[in-house]
This record gives structure tokens, C-alpha cells and sequence, in this order.
């Protein structure tokens, strides 16, 4: 066949990938090339049922979508999900507050049952490398970690070429790796993890902190009615030199670079990748906290922003795509 | 040839090893069977011209003896020394303060050239895993990590029965990983890390502050003429009730206990093998930080006290005992 047919075979098989994070639920179908065809978004519901019910209906009506409009082959099902995740059983093991009522949750089977395709499960930093493996700054990369800062902070590590994963399913939980014996409690129960200082939810605590004790806004900034204060705040009253708001992001990034010179220490993969709203923010603060802080051994490691928009969404389709390319051709 | 024979085999086959800490420098004629034959120690000179120069001639009697007198067949030399390596080209690329002049140092050369006989080198934590791996706690367990608690703290990972590297050979520098964003000053130049917090050099320093302001010692203890203070005294005085001794303790072990968490959250092993000196008073500290703070999927970890009386030194003669026996067999 020529390269017209291949392309349109890349084109038309696809996958539905599901990407259910501690904010949104988003389900997508996307074409073997790593483009994703359509995107439906909804607020992730807080009980379990609910948001059971929601992934199915979400699921059923882009499979439909994928068939009817779209003139997509759906292979198969993968999902993205905050948690520790046994990914031979499509089971979510057990997940931290960010996500209320999302443990022991067996999401493979209702899914397959429903739609009647394959379905492969795991953790959203997982996916995020798988991502950047295949579509990303990780291709051809044989060891290199992933960094996601967005709500949470999650991550997944590749050692010569495949996720680690862990004996228990809970390797590359590096939002959880601690830089203080003290320091802000997090989501898992512990403290002093960089979810808590760095995550956007931790940014937000602090900002919320500094707008009740009236000393974040700077002159030229106000909010707009009901408008949540958020880490975008927190950033822009840095900027116009809020001293405070400098403080609180300068621990961030340092908490960020101590906790990834952490990985550098104990896996030393050749690059960083990082990704999520915060990236492109605490790139430069890493790359510094490495120079300053990391053995000299490590210096040489490379940080880079990551420039794919979905990466969990496009990691949850790489499961489904990788999976059907090792049985088709 | 019956099982006597192998016996004698396996007695009569052996590795010099080779183990250079902050404090000695030690040579073994180590049978196949993991038999320490007999051991030689000096203190570790303090500039490469000595060391080499001690090196090379302690390999030297060592050799002579086990031809002479201890009837041991040498297949090679195994070097575990601080500092990281490269195991491929049998070069130490930088060490801490803890061994002075000891950055590029090719020390495969010298001992090859002079002896006659293949030389291998790996980091101290990396050969004491290799130990667990071959003869101790680590046998048939397809990923752990060991944590070497002595004058510094070393490590190493062991993942699908391999040691992991890394990519510039700083993985598993298990002692340089930070639990405090500030912290006491480390000899790697950074702060804050597990080894600035509970390694053996860490309590003395904490223990000399404490008998500099008169705040050691208790009833009933005392110090011998020019005795140097030590972690011993503070666990001494800590068991006598001696609060200040107490609390750096408890710091220490929670130090130690949130940096292997660390490496839970990155590696998921699901074994711990505590060794060096202080490895017996850590376990408790360690196991029941994990229960506090870990995230619930890594709480069945194991963490075990290695058994081994010289894990460096085994994990050293291992290198030459595997190699002997692939080719050999
Ligand atoms: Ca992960
Ligand atoms: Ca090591
Ligand atoms: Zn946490
Ligand atoms: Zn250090």
C-alpha cells in the first residue's frame, strides 16, 4: 500500500483515551498520529457513583461521535487517572483527597462491559510519560522522568524504554517525595511533600493565604467578581514586586528542584521533562536548584518543557495504540 | 567431579576486594563462597599518591599470601570506593570531602598493570547491594535497595536483578538525597541531605556540639583519656535520659526514615536492607516513619538489617566471583 493508504489508516484508527484528574474529567478520541480528533470536558463529579456513570456516558457518546461523524476505528480504551493504579488489573489501589472516593475502584471492567473494547488503566503521570515516550521529548530516550504540575504534582519514570512501576504500584509517585521533615501538610497525609509546596492547589493556599491578609493584590491588579484567587495571581503580584508573592513562589521552585535533584539522586536519567500549567514557570528555577544543589555528576542532566498539550490524555491513547500497532502489524 | 571437589572449588577460588571508606582502607581474599579468608586494614591515606601507593602494595602482599600461604587461586580484583564511578572504565569521577584528591582517578590501571589481573570498580553502595544480592537479605528478591548507614551514606538499587547506574552514574546516591529545603551543611556541598542529618559523621558533629556546651555527658559516663566523641556517646547518653541527645536522635531517624520513603515514591522496591554500623539502630526509626508517612501502597515494604559482617568488601569480590563464574562454567 502506498504512503497515502498508510496515512489514512494512521489517521482513521484511533483510540478513546480518558484523562480524570482532581479538577476535570475529559475523554478524547485520538488518531494513531497522536492528534486528537475531538475533546469533551466536564467538571469530574465528587462521589463515585456519579463519576462512574459520567465516564460511561462520556465514553458511550464519543464512541458514537468516533463512528458516525468522525470516520474513526476505535481499538480500544485507555485511561489516565489520578492514583496508584495496578495496571495488570485495571484497578485504582487507592488515591489521596484530590480525588474523594477513587480507591479500590476496579474502572476496567464497567468500561469494557459497556463499550465492549479493550481497556487499559494507569496512573496520570504514567501516562504522561508514556506520552512524552511516544509523541514527546522522551522519543528515543532510553531513561528519563516526567514531571506534571498542575493541581497535584504527579510523575512517571522510564528506565530503558519501559514505566517503572513499582512492587506495589507506587514508584514515580514523585509528588509525594517529601523536602521537609515538616513543612505544609499534603493531600496524602504527610507533609512536606512537593505536591505541597508546588502544585497549583498549593500555590492557590498560599495565595488565598495572602488575599485574607490583604497583602496580595498590587496596584494595577483586582479580581473580577467571584473570581477565584489561584497561583496566576500569586505570580502576576511577584511580578510587579509583592515581596511575599516572590517568597512563596521562590520556596516552590526550590522545593521542586530539591525534590527532582531527589530523583536525579536515585534513578540519574538524562532528562527531565516537565509539563502541566506550571511547567513552563519552574523550568528555569529547576535548572538553577540543579546547578547549586545536585552532585556534580548530575549538572549534566536536561530540563526541558514539555510541548505536548494533552500529555496525560495522549498517554492514556498510547496504551490503546502501542497495544494494537504490537498485534496488527 | 563429586560435591567435595566443588567444595574445594569453591574454597580455593577467590577475589581480592578492595574497600576504601572515608576512614580505611581494607583488602580481602574473598572465597567463591563468600568467605572472608583473610583481611587487611590501614587507615586511608589522606593523598592520592599514598593511597595508590598503599593500594597497590596491600594488593600485593594480599596476593602473595593467598598464593602462598592460604592456597587461593585470585581470578581478579574487586574496588568498592566512595564516590561515583564509572564501573565500564573502572574510573572514580568525583568524591565528597569524605576522600580527598579522588576525582578521575583511574584506579583500574595501576592495580591491573601492577598485578596482572582484571580489575572491576563500582561505588561502595552499589557493591554492598551486589552483597545483599549474592549472599545476604537480597537473594532472589528482584528489587530492593540498600541503605549504608556509616561514617557517610551510601546506596545501592537493584531493579529486575540489576544494579541501576544511571545515566552519568550517579544513581543511588542515596545519602545526597534532601529532606530539608535548608538543613545542616552537607560534604557534598548541598544542604540538608540524609547524610548531613544520620550518618555517622552527623552524630559526631551533633555529638561534639552537645560536649562543647557540657551537654553530653551524663552520671555515670565519662571519656577516657583523648576518647573522640562519637555517635556512641549520644545514643549512650540519649538511653540516659539526656533530651537534647534524644531529640537529635529521633531527628536523625526521621531524617533517614522520610529520605528512603523518597526512594520508595521514585523505585517501589519492595525490600529495605539496612548496613553499616548504625544499620540496627535505624531500623525501628525507619519502619515506623514509613507507617506515618509513606503513601499506604508502600507500606508493605520490608526493612531488614543486612546480616553481613562486610558488605563492600563481599559485594567488591562479587564482581570478580560472577565474572569468574560465567566464564568459567
Ligand atoms: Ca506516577
Ligand atoms: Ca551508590
Ligand atoms: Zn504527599
Ligand atoms: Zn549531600
Amino acid at each position: 500500500c502506498n504512503s497515502q493508504d498508510i496515512d489514512h489508516i494512521l489517521e482513521t484508527q484511533s483510540a478513546l483515551a480518558v484523562d480524570l484528574g482532581g479538577t476535570n474529567l475529559r475523554v478524547a478520541v485520538v488518531s494513531m498520529k497522536g492528534k486528537i480528533v475531538k475533546k469533551y470536558i466536564q467538571p469530574n463529579p465528587s462521589t463515585y457513583e456519579d463519576r462512574i456513570q459520567l465516564i460511561l456516558k462520556m465514553c458511550s457518546d464519543a464512541a458514537v461521535d468516533a463512528a458516525v461523524s468522525l470516520n474513526c476505528r476505535v481499538f480500544g480504551v485507555g485511561v489516565s487517572t489520578g492514583g496508584r493504579v495496578n495496571p495488570h488489573d485495571g484497578v485504582i489501589l487507592h488515591s489521596t483527597k484530590l480525588i474523594q472516593e477513587w480507591s479500590s475502584v476496579d474502572i476496567r471492567t464497567p468500561i469494557s462491559d459497556t463499550l465492549h473494547l479493550p481497556v487499559w488503566v494507569d496512573n496520570d503521570g504514567n501516562c504522561a510519560a508514556l506520552a512524552e515516550k511516544k509523541f514527546g521529548q522522551g522519543r528515543g530516550v532510553e531513561n528519563f522522568v516526567t514531571v506534571i504540575t498542575g493541581t497535584g504534582i504527579g510523575g512517571g519514570i522510564i528506565q530503558q524504554g519501559e514505566l517503572v512501576h513499582g512492587s506495589t504500584y507506587c514508584a514515580a509517585e514523585l509528588g509525594h517525595i517529601m523536602v521537609s521533615l515538616d513543612g505544609p501538610e499534603c493531600s496524602c497525609g504527610s507533609r512536606g511533600c512537593i505536591e505541597a509546596f508546588a502544585s497549583g492547589s498549593a500555590l492557590q493556599r498560599e495565595a488565598k493565604r495572602l488575599h485574607d491578609e490583604d497583602d496580595l493584590l498590587m496596584e494595577g491588579m483586582s479580581l473580577k467578581n467571584e473570581e477565584p484567587v489561584s497561583a496566576i495571581h500569586l505570580v502576576e503580584a511577584s511580578h510587579r514586586g509583592n515581596g511575599k508573592a516572590e517568597a512563596i513562589l521562590r520556596t516552590a521552585g526550590t522545593a521542586l528542584g530539591v525534590g527532582i535533584i531527589n530523583i536525579l539522586h536515585t534513578v540519574n536519567p538524562s532528562l527531565v521533562v516537565l509539563s502541566g500549567v506550571l511547567a513552563n514557570f519552574y523550568e528555569n528555577p529547576v535548572k538553577n536548584i540543579i546547578q547549586q544543589r545536585a552532585l556534580s555528576s548530575a549538572h549534566s542532566i536536561r530540563v526541558v518543557t514539555s510541548d505536548l498539550e494533552e500529555p496525560a490524555l495522549l498517554g492514556a491513547a498510547s496504551m490503546v495504540l502501542d497495544y494494537t500497532t504490537r498485534r496488527t502489524y
